[in-house]
């Protein structure tokens, strides 16, 4: 099906514009931003700033003048490309980012930015003019490596404060501090907006998760981005000799512990969300000693508030229960993706021949701070084994192809319609 | 009943010359030597050959010459005195220990020495001679602050190693760096034995639990110092990102371990020893990524071999069970006090009207070394609330009275045994 049929207007044929899709290309590119920052042994080190993500930065705006974009560095660090659209009407923003944890992978982020790159030189080698104007973006920052992240995202949508900047940042200093060591203006960050009005913006990510490798779909449809919530659960019990405490007079803060732990996982299950205890603290931690206090994180992640409501309940009587407290500590709410633009994203990959999956996103990305200032959806590409965040994060070939592939059909179907 | 009464040898009344025995010198002597390397806020730092701890048993050689005792500094800073006997025996050896552990309290050891010197006080105040000669030493880093810890006592039994002095001590060199810097000849420490045959050793030592104390029962008798036997248990799991991983599709390494924390209290409690896991190390230990690996340390305690490896039979399929590995590590056998010297303790309580409880010593003692070379039994005085190892440990001026008189009856009982 393509966008003229679905909506009816004189609209470009999706699956004839697609078919001159250059997959090498794109294939090629991964290659060539996947070896800046590359450590043998190590991953991709292009932590945020840092001297080999602000190369591959470079090396994004170059690509995109090369396409004939207008191309320009913003305040945040985020690099933007511009192609004119055939009416007066706001943007269509597409992208993603390229920084990366510390030891990560080839894709995380930067598909999305180099499926954009290959939606643009398809456009342009086809000579086609989308009704819409284009801005691809490769957002600074995203990663959890500054106290603001994501940060260019947040300076992009005027939701910066001096407050989050303030915090550490990977190398140890305040982000500030790394940000100024740059050569960037703090006051310009904050005071950042968007260069034109934004209609929609589409993000294509890998998924980070193994449900479409593992069910063999090329393309997962975001429903949205999933509430994170998470609890500090403190257990004080006694610390003792371990040889000379009898068992019936111990308070053993980690036997304590031990069943809240479990159940966890239990009502995470029962409820359909997720659920981890991902760092314990015990003191003294010695082994002749009882542990006197455990200190727990929990998080909990899930598209619906009521739910997480429901198992912060049920997660504060299990504390109870087994003789903790549970404290509320960082708190997102669920982002939700627009419904008309997940169905245009369907639309497109249905025209391609490409099955799709509505799933929530459990990960956080720059698509959350764009939904401040309008619609936004986001495709998903498989991880091989779930693996991400770690150097043998992979999405074999094909699947980067169709997943670039469906981004422009996506693209294509959401300036077909009329009212965005 | 007198030792005359209950052996019918002729002997020295227990309860005429215990009438004798000067309880506030004691107590005075706990506050002198207690006030050796005690920091307000930080307790009792007497580490192991460190300044306090030598201070401390200089001042405890000073009191036994005060006496009138032979006394001097064996190669591994044993503070020895001498009393002779009337006949030629082997000698009766009492004593304990004087160095603490970082932030200890005034009791640990420390007792065991001083009930030692009131003894010896009463014995010359009221001209008495034992059959045996006595020894009373003050055991040097019997705390487990060296790599060869109980250090002065292993040395006085001939069974130190090199290889133990070359393991780390509480300032961070090796153990034979921290001796040498002292002027301690090691082969001297190495070649070490005991000055004179011996009969039997007798220890005083607070309980460390609080089994006397909620009793209300003044005296210990110790039937043993239980075996030790360590384990670690590897839980290799997936680590994964706690935000895009499916409940079902997780490793949890944490998950794994949690049902086997509490296996291993059921299993100890199921056979009446004590059994801990008072370390956990959990990787990477981050609020959002499932654990991936988690390393446990599991001590089990008994008297009772035989218990011992029914238990291990225990963790090791629990561990299984939970999808992990159990690894023997440490091990100390149960070291069985003996038991005619028990009775004659039981016995010398009786005469002054001192109610007792045998019980296990949960944790290791000098004792434990000397029982190398000759039968032993311990006594112990009520710890309050069972806090040991800590600034707040605390035993009553009449239960340290009692001990220390409880200790003479004994020592009074022991040497009118005739196979002694």
């Amino acid at each position: 099906m393509s966008a003229q049929c679905s909506e009816g207007l004189p609209a470009i044929d999706v699956r004839s514009l697609v078919a001159s899709f250059d997959g090498e290309q794109l294939l090629a590119d991964l290659d060539a931003l996947g070896a800046i920052g590359w450590k043998p042994g190590a991953g991709l080190q292009r932590l945020a700033y840092g001297d080999a993500d602000l190369e591959a930065r470079r090396w994004v705006l170059t690509q995109m003048q090369a396409l004939g974009m207008q191309a320009w560095i913003d305040p945040a660090g985020n690099v933007i490309g511009h192609l004119p659209g055939s009416e007066p009407l706001p943007a269509l923003a597409i992208g993603s980012h390229t920084d990366s944890v510390p030891g990560g992978g080839k894709f995380d982020g930067a598909l999305g930015v180099l499926a954009g790159l290959a939606c643009v030189r398809t456009l342009r080698s086809q000579d086609v003019q989308l009704r819409h104007p284009l801005l691809l973006i490769d957002f600074a920052a995203e990663e959890a490596t500054t106290s603001a992240s994501p940060t260019g995202s947040l300076s992009f949508v005027g939701g910066l404060t001096q407050t989050a900047l303030d915090g550490p940042s990977w190398d140890g200093r305040s982000t500030v501090a790394l940000l100024t060591d740059h050569g960037f203006n703090i006051a310009a960050m904050i005071a950042n907006r968007p260069p034109m009005p934004i209609a929609a913006f589409l993000e294509l990510h890998i998924e980070q998760g193994d449900r479409l490798a593992s069910a063999g779909v090329p393309i997962g449809i975001v429903e949205g981005i999933v509430g994170i919530r998470r609890y500090y659960v403190h257990f004080q019990g006694q610390a003792n000799h371990a040889g000379t405490t009898d068992m019936k007079r111990r308070r053993d803060a980690l036997v304590m512990a031990a069943p809240f732990i479990l159940a966890v996982r239990e009502a995470a299950m029962t409820h359909g969300i997720v659920g981890t205890v991902g760092r314990i603290e015990v003191h003294p931690n010695t082994p002749n000693v009882i542990p006197g206090r455990v200190m727990l994180d929990v998080e909990i992640r899930g598209l619906d508030d009521a739910v997480l409501d429901r198992v912060e309940a049920i997660l504060a009587v299990e504390a109870a229960r087994c003789g903790g407290t549970l404290h509320p500590g960082h708190r997102k709410e669920p982002v939700l993706a627009d419904p008309k633009l997940m169905e245009a994203i369907e639309r497109g990959c249905e025209a391609l021949g490409l099955r799709t999956m509505r799933m929530p996103s459990g990960a956080g990305h720059d698509a959350m701070n764009l939904a401040a200032i309008c619609p936004y959806a986001m495709l998903f590409a498989p991880s091989e084994q779930g693996v991400s965040h770690a150097p043998d994060e992979w999405t074999q070939p094909h699947d980067c192809i169709n997943a670039a592939r469906a981004l422009l059909a996506a693209v294509l179907e959401v300036d077909a319609m009329p009212d965005v």
